[in-house]
């Protein structure tokens, strides 16, 4: 048996709650948040406190807020082992008096969509082995991937996420502009979709990227540009740019 | 029955050979290409030419070259019905003396890499209603999802079909990258990129949007471009810019 108090009501949380109300192995203590309504619907499963002075102790205490909410709360913890679950907040910007730790999930959350957490990377860091087992520990219970990343790691890894998840959704939110302005449906783009991301399940990006850029085909290239809006053009024009820089890395 | 022949051996051109041979009510009568070596491993399912004059009649003859071999080659074809199945070049370009027409698979495709025809868009266009017929009976043999669309609206979607796979998967280079140079394996983002693409068969890409560009989160992107390369940087700008000015889009 694993305990665990929670502190947050965002995506993370929510999902961290759920998740742990599921698995008999892990004692769920508390959830606290500011704002009591927020998790009202948790009532009758688990004691929800907005008094910081009210938490219990638990072998893991989680602090699931925003970044910059972090440090400040952390500083009122006297609990064993508190641990963050961002991705780009050093171990260190904790306040606690106990010790530290990362519990980083690297997935995308959002409250209206259900997350499965088998095989969700889960990103641990801390500050001596026996913690470090503890983490392990919860993370086995929700079926995750470990991970041991450094604070400087989970940075770097956190900036890659935002290339893989916003950027990427963002080249689909231009693609359905395009779609919408020309009357065709966004989701006959959607094979194509879901084959790219398929395809660097056995393949490199280097290795699986195609396309007029690629093969520096400019007539191409023109063409293409005549066809967009300006702001359209500069962004196909960055990104055409890097792909032609990059492929002349080794 | 209906008859085909093929002119080209590339991607598109293997692809669609390897899936008219295994459809028994597809004739594959002959396949054309200029260096029969590249046909050698065809030789005992299909006749293989490198001689135009040699070419049969059949109900309708593709031709699978590159782009800016489709006028040429087409203006020695005196079959009935010739298409083309590139997504930039017009219906117009076919020189050939007979009917025209454009087969434009909307997927991306890789010589080593098996393709499931089901479900693969196929944009069809023709100069009559009876040609149309002839190209939407082959497409459902292929199991392929019919789309109608003009040259233009076959144009603009192959721009966005670069926003979504050349320009997708140089999202994932990047990561690559940054995960390379840090020691982190590129994998723990693959769960990550997954539900990127699955999210978006639900979402629009603008309610699926998160991120630190589309909530202005000036502290995380400076942070964020202090860890990146100088063209790394340049590039994270210009996406996070134009995240911006499209979320002030209505």
């Amino acid at each position: 048996m694993i305990s665990v108090v929670i502190l947050g009501s965002g995506n993370v949380a929510t999902h961290l709650i759920h998740a742990f109300l599921k698995i008999d192995s892990i004692h769920l203590k508390q959830v606290y948040t500011r704002n009591l309504t927020d998790v009202a619907s948790l009532k009758s499963t688990v004691p929800t406190i907005n008094d910081l002075s009210l938490l219990e102790q638990a072998d893991i205490t989680i602090i699931a807020v925003s970044d910059d909410a972090i440090a400040a709360i952390s500083s009122n913890i006297k609990n064993s082992l508190v641990v963050h679950t961002s991705g780009t907040v050093e171990m260190n910007a904790l306040n606690n008096s106990g010790n530290k730790g990362v519990f980083y999930l690297l997935q995308s959350f959002s409250k209206e969509k259900e997350v499965d957490f088998t095989n969700i990377p889960i990103c641990l860091e801390a500050e001596n082995k026996n913690d470090l087992i503890k983490l392990e520990k919860l993370a086995s219970l929700l079926q995750g991937t470990i991970y041991h990343l450094s604070s400087i790691q989970r940075k770097k890894i956190h900036v890659a996420a935002v290339f893989v998840n916003n950027f990427t959704n963002h080249m689909y939110a231009i693609a359905h502009d395009i779609c919408e302005d020309h009357d065709v449906p966004f989701n006959i783009l959607q094979p194509l979709i879901q084959e790219t991301s398929q395809k660097i399940k056995n393949l490199t990006p280097k290795q699986a990227q195609t396309g007029p850029a690629k093969r520096n085909d400019t007539e191409t290239i023109k063409n293409h540009l005549n066809l967009l809006s300006k702001t359209q053009q500069e962004l196909y024009l960055k990104i055409t740019q890097s792909i032609q820089d990059h492929g002349k890395k080794l």
